[in-house]
């Protein structure tokens, strides 16, 4: 990154290829657009995997590259000409993907299922680049105000939140229900408190490494198990059944994209009971699909965040439901940006940051 | 079978192992019971998987046996002190299982799911006969008038088109909707024949049978589709959507079992799309949970049948929306049970009834 | 009309004040407009409203004046760069008013309710004109693709058609229900047969006018019922039901407007029964709070049509479940427009259409 | 009350005329009965409502009289041979009606509008006694156990409880959405604090009086409005959204009754808000039914609670979710009855209780 860069942005070309480079400063194109002066951006799991595997799914084009990151903050640096909800200096976080606008998922309410949707470093045809840049142009209506308290960190976390609201969502949490979340990652916790926010009864944080269900114990009250990696599903269900003292839960969603524990979730469920996927794992398992018929659950899956999400995530964290300051663990410059992918890869911390570019 | 038997029963003691035998006349003892003069019975594949096996789960005690028979038809024969809407005499279908009335399932709408629900033809503790006998006990709300036309043959099949209708709920068929429905036997057929009557704008029936299909053809005015058990799901499916002229279909009707179907299914949903299970096959499949994730579907056990199910099958039915004699392949005396077995068993007709004890 | 007009257009300027007049033809702005041949317009109840006083709420500016109609089809003329779902030459039924797109009720699947929406002949500030021109500027998305074989007439009914699919589905009307439907127009005729597409049971059709209810017969497998005005909601509401044999039907789609309408309908609804208000008339009436407390009703306004509507009421007519040729009463010229409007307000036929400019 | 009584009663015999009176102890008759000794009862507007006019629609019989009380708590006395879920000693508080288990309405999740209902303290024929007895005899799933912490005093009020969280569900309340609650006396403060229970962001309580707003900001977090009695509904409600800063609200609970007030709770939704009505006043009122249908609202009557409600409610109380000890007001001894209604007929405190009777 040289002083002359107009727009630096980390570009991935492959597996362990990544480098700083120049790019234009986005050109607001439509009335809408504001431009985003970049404060911070999140490591997620998948982006382990794009530096990993050079992407999930679509590979990046190895002569053209992309641009990473999509869990993002920053401060609203231009604006179109029809903006009305946004003026310059207003501190966002950005929802990463732009749906058409125009088609039968957009106008009926699922625009995150919009087959034309650009998302954020997103390998094409076309390439969408991502957020790991020092300007990003967005929407208005995809770049959410925070409360002036509120750190461009911490709206960060906006991001995963609202993955998780959309998990508590589709497994239709109501109050006093008893809520299983598999997996005590930055998603499994974000979803239980959300659920606590929803009015859940009781939750119950499932996962192999104590460290994880330890700090699950100082982020929100809940129970906690340790599943036995040497047991099968029926045995780590009917134990943790037998913990909580009941035959079977309301609802179970699951954060870790194991096998074992899809299948654990499905014989801790009572019958009539909910269950979400927001794990992603091996594409092909082997599922207990007799067991689902019998208790007649219903299973769903469930796919980044849509409308109502993020306005909903801001709003936990601005009444101060959820501490996301909890979960960050690290913040790295910009120009450091592999090694705060490796630190997420090699499991170090729960959310790594990356500062977007000083002046 | 001798003249003299008050109450001649089909009784199971285990696999193949079946016999005529004597009874004693079910007595009123809650003032909500009705006494039923079987009319006829239909054999069901668990019919046969209980003839093959000795049961489904659970098997019967070899030494007690059990009852068989729960798809039914009859006239009232005799009524309690405080049954108010049926008389004897009259004409109905039967609904076979007696749930419990005051566990949270029960009243919170889905007594099919109440776990002390005592279904026709059930091995226990307690054992629940069936209703392979010439007089059975049923409270009043479970037995359902048919209409003075109605045949006490076609009454039998209301049971079948119950569960379809409750398949066809759950998969919350709406006006227009394209249906895939997986397996062109008795309950794909009516499920067919009922997502028409929920105003399916198209209906696809998949099965590897030709006759199976061009029975479908007759049956009711659809698309099929033979799949190709060399190919893969995502081949099947890729052939269908092109064959529609689809991307992807709103629901999914499972009703054959088959791993490969289950797979298929999946692969045929738009994002968004339902997919609802009926067919009962392998308790554990392998399962592309990673494609159920990525188009956000919604996927659904499903149970028999529920509150409401039997009156809109009686209802369709009633109002000559499904044509169920064209499903009746055969009918045999009371004391031929085991042979009307065996047909269903060799893939003989599509529903054979059994004839209840004459006088 | 001189010929030397380039769209001649039909202007209100106040209550009875409306001349043929020469506007611009429309210009594609947006990637996604089309320019439409007008083919047919609709006059409806609102028009006459607008004849009669110059608006229906907000007034129409004396001056400026404002294009009127909004119940139209026509043939795409010429499309925008971004254009890819038609092409020219397409027949299509448009859905004549535009959403933001970017608030909150548009992206969460209630466009129909966006509070920047631009509707066809809607005083401003600003002005939204209408369909009644030679051309018609429209997003492609809301022009809706008729098959071949139906004609340009029977497109027009496609807006109605929307009106009746929307209340349908806010009633919520399942399979084999008994709905009864008050006012026999335009509307309560396509609510009652979108009904009976939605798999009800039973319908009835309630009107002050035999005529009325004749045309009904002829229309629809349909109850029909005359209410007597000399009578009280309850009176009226307890013949229908002794006429039906019910004690309450499930659902009433109200579709006249009148007082007396909406009070029986209350009375006709079983506990827990659904009502849905389409009739407009007067803003404030006495209504039976108490009757819909203690029966738990689900009363519901009813506004326009939203996303999937427009889609669905195409699908009925392709698919002939609708039969809209009937309810065509009178073709008027352009030029005629003021007369087609008075033969409305006088009553005369179902639905009077008038004739897009001819070359 | 003479020490030689077996079950005194207090019984009423019309407007102003009440009396304490033995009456026999209830016998078990159906496995699943219980004997309730009752521990305390409530007054509630209905009680008032009969203490001055005998009855609320339906007035008691003047000869055979009515034993009053509905909102009740106590202890088990006795238990039928059926009885799995209680013993005796347990603390209960009770759901006072009694479905009838069979009709539709029970079988499909809506109990509480069966019409053969059997709830305590209604005019027959035939009458149903109320819980102002020693003894009182109820269904096993009808009495709930409280925790060991929890006053019969407290429990009492889980019945009002219910009756807030049985208008939350029906209004849909989500998590962050805005709620305005019409009335702050006993039932417009638990939906308040339910409604927060379910997460709603923002609760506002509605009255004309400040010292029940007042109690109200002590009671939980929320915003208070007076309402202007010189002003119109469409005066109040600008006003109350300016306090607030919103352009309309998401959800109404109506909690007062008054015309006026049904009237302003229309006004302060938005397009597309949603409106329950819990208070009870004139059967017949004006309403903006042209506003309702404009912004599409969803309008709900509410009665009682239903499959759920009373568990959920023990639940709220149990998390300590709620204080309801704060709602109560005075506890009279039995015999002085009449005089705890007086004091709720003259406004005295917000609930006052009634001792049951000593030994």
């Amino acid at each position: 990154m040289t002083p002359s860069m107009q727009n630096p942005s980390i570009v991935l070309y492959g597996p362990g290829k990544a480098k700083v480079e120049d790019k234009p400063i986005p050109e607001i194109t439509d009335g809408h657009d504001v431009i985003i002066r970049i404060g911070f951006v999140g490591v997620c799991g998948s982006d382990v995997h794009f530096w990993n595997h050079g992407g999930i799914g679509k590979h990046v084009n190895p002569d053209t590259g992309i641009v990473m990151g999509h869990e993002a903050s920053g401060t609203v640096h231009s604006i179109g000409p029809l903006v009305t909800t946004l003026t310059v200096g207003d501190r966002v976080a950005l929802e990463p993907g732009t749906p058409c606008r125009y088609c039968r998922a957009c106008k009926s309410g699922s625009y995150h299922l919009c087959k034309y949707m650009r998302f954020a470093a997103a390998p094409g045809p076309p390439d969408t680049h991502g957020t790991l840049s020092k300007y990003f142009k967005i929407a208005e209506d995809f770049a959410y105000k925070i409360p002036e308290w509120m750190s461009l960190e911490e709206a960060v976390l906006v991001e995963p939140t609202s993955v998780a609201v959309h998990a508590v969502k589709l497994a239709d949490v109501k109050p006093g229900e008893v809520v299983v979340v598999m997996g005590s990652g930055t998603i499994g916790l974000l979803v239980a408190a959300v659920a606590k926010a929803f009015g859940a009864g009781r939750i119950a944080l499932v996962d192999i490494l104590d460290r994880k269900l330890q700090f699950a114990k100082g982020f929100l009250e809940c129970d906690t198990f340790k599943s036995d990696i040497a047991a099968d599903a029926q045995g780590n269900a009917s134990k943790l059944l037998s913990d909580l003292g009941l035959e079977g839960v309301d609802a179970v969603i699951e954060a870790s994209g194991a096998a074992s524990s899809v299948d654990m979730g499905i014989h801790v469920l009572r019958s009539g009971g909910k269950y979400v996927q927001t794990g992603m794992g091996r594409p092909r398992i082997e599922f207990p699909i007799g067991m689902m018929a019998e208790k007649e659950l219903s299973v769903k899956g469930c796919f980044r965040y849509n409308a109502g999400d993020y306005e909903l995530a801001v709003d936990l964290l601005s009444r101060k439901k959820i501490d996301v300051k909890q979960l960050i663990s690290s913040t790295s410059p910009f120009e450091e940006t592999t090694a705060a992918w490796e630190k997420t890869k090699n499991g170090e911390g729960i959310k790594n940051l990356i500062r977007g570019v000083e002046d």
